[in-house]
């Protein structure tokens, strides 16, 4: 493993673990957070320690997909809002910069389920 | 770049390009697309060239990220449904698998725009 994507795996470690120190020490000072679906956005390694630490659920996430490459990363994850209730799903996509071993930007996004299109091929299963 | 890099830069230039003899060269004859979202899936290189080469409208992709990394690769990329309209745009990610120098596996994701949630913590801005 890389260690761009060692990294990636001990931000979710380390969030998954409720250990904010250890998460705040994989984010540079600067940190950016945005999720482009709803237009939001956090600055700063302080408030988005505590954006994470006061989540108002007790989630469990679980790392599907890490793909790194020096000083970009992606990761995928299986997000259970609620720990206990394995039927609520969502899956989670995340973009990471990263520079001098911290994260500096992190780009994430939920996509939701939608009904499937009319396609023009015919030759779409459903699963 | 690296190679898986450069393997999915041609994917989406090929698209682009709408040379499908190029495009289908990259694909494994097993390669399985899925779209997670709707639960859609297309089994083998022939039939993904048709979906693709059978698309309804004109339309328009710009690379944004590739991140590769040996058998894996993600790409984001701003795609407008019809060409000429540039007010419409969708996000579009997409998680490789490569095998031999060929895709044998794409998961496609289309994340909306949703409504921001109510946030425990304040110093969530919006842009």
């Amino acid at each position: 493993m890389n260690a761009s994507a060692a990294l990636i795996e001990r931000y979710w470690a380390s969030a998954q673990a409720r250990d904010w120190a250890a998460f705040a020490a994989l984010l540079d000072s600067d940190v950016v957070y945005e999720v482009p679906q709803t237009r939001e956005r956090v600055r700063g390694r302080q408030a988005y320690v505590a954006f994470n630490a006061g989540w108002p659920s007790d989630w469990d996430a679980e790392v599907l997909d890490v793909i790194a490459d020096g000083e970009r990363a992606f990761s995928r994850i299986a997000f259970y809002p609620q720990r206990q209730d394995r039927s609520q799903m969502q899956e989670g996509l995340t973009v990471f910069d990263i520079r001098d071993g911290l994260i500096t930007r992190i780009l994430d996004y939920w996509p939701e389920p939608y009904a499937a299109p009319q396609r023009a091929w015919a030759q779409v299963e459903r699963y």
